[in-house]
């Protein structure tokens, strides 16, 4: 029998007044922030907390690709999901797919593609805890 | 005869310590605002101030799909060069490419690509005036 | 009989890794978006959304002023609590303490004033449903 | 003879688009990021490169106070220019004051206070080249 993990993590917010410019819309690079915050609620909710990750294992994982792509822009106080989903796993990097909605309505969509590297910044083999955790 | 005019835009400056993580290098959505400023010259060289653009002919030029490979850290204080091309530009989107040197390596890539929209939102023809000073 | 009403808020939140810097600790501008986002829910839990003051009546709340005393440094993924009291207000401005909590200690300290203004940026008196609301 | 040397740093620069809030002025936080832009500039011309502080000396500068009076609101793209000036200086601790200046006309004035700390966190006497290059 195989039981499926769940592969995806959700987090709900309220847009801040600083995430917004003068256009009146969230700034576009604050998207990569909440797929940061994300990805920390996904670490956590395995078992794998990124902040011991880094304290414990010296173990850091810095992204090597971002994309996004905007459709609808949202605003201050909006009321903000991001969903994200590990679509990609392997000894060597993660791959997520992002989706932000508001109010049902998807937004923006995006991906990260990350490494793992030791302390001297070297690309190491993602540990088997983490492999055993996420998939 | 066809004089080609420059299609590349480029800034210089020094990374900001709030623009470092805890891992000690630039924090990844820094790359997106790196590329709206050297946006903003290449604006203004072409005589196209950005601040006008929004002020006086109430046009906005929101970004509608953004992309970025991060190749090699930068650190805080690093004397960064950020070249901005205009790979594409028709009556309905312009594209540009982005490079991140430092020290004459490349540390970033990225694309953004945008569309020029009114006060409500609609998305517009990009003005005469723009396409002519961009071409 | 005079029932006081609370003149406090809480908000409770994870540190951000974006909200750290090359030291380890949250970046010091920080703070001031949490206050920030603190004064938000202070304003919608009294009926006075601030984005409807905005978007309805036209009214805006600049900062004229903030101060603020880093006691504890907080990293990322600590649970931050940060409290609000309304401490002075009139028809001409108001003025708001701040707590920042981790664990039971208190981190840091601040304050903000602000007044109120038209479209125009003219300050103007504090408008009576939010004198009413606030007191 | 007593040469005085100056107490002063001065740095220009333009506002960025991802500086400015819905409001369409410079977010109240920013400021205290070109505070610490003039810092860094303040350290290097010196002779003290701040970095070289924390990468060779394991000494860092954490803030713990800051002040910060907003005047006149800054848009996207104005010229800025920020004025750091050493007001004090012992063992313990250094003051600066800071002025914000937009086509001459005094727009924000603030004041951080600094302590000087080894990789643990415990306070330290400043050091002697330190106060040397300071005076």
């Amino acid at each position: 029998m195989n039981i499926m993990k769940k592969s995806t993590e959700t987090i709900k917010f309220r847009v801040r007044y600083q995430e917004t410019d003068q256009m009146g819309v969230v700034y576009y690079a604050n998207y990569l922030v909440w797929f940061e915050m994300v990805r920390t609620e996904f670490f956590r909710s395995r078992g794998v907390a990124y902040r011991e990750l880094e304290k414990e294992y010296k173990i850091f994982v810095p992204v090597v690709e971002s994309h996004c792509r905007y459709k609808i822009p949202l605003r201050y106080d909006d009321l903000v999901t991001v969903i994200a989903d590990l679509i990609e796993i392997n000894e060597r990097y993660i791959v997520f797919d992002y989706e932000v909605k508001n109010d049902g309505n998807l937004t923006t969509t995006g991906s990260t593609k990350h490494v793992f590297v030791n302390q001297s910044g070297k690309p190491i083999r993602i540990p088997e805890f983490v492999l055993k955790a996420f998939k």
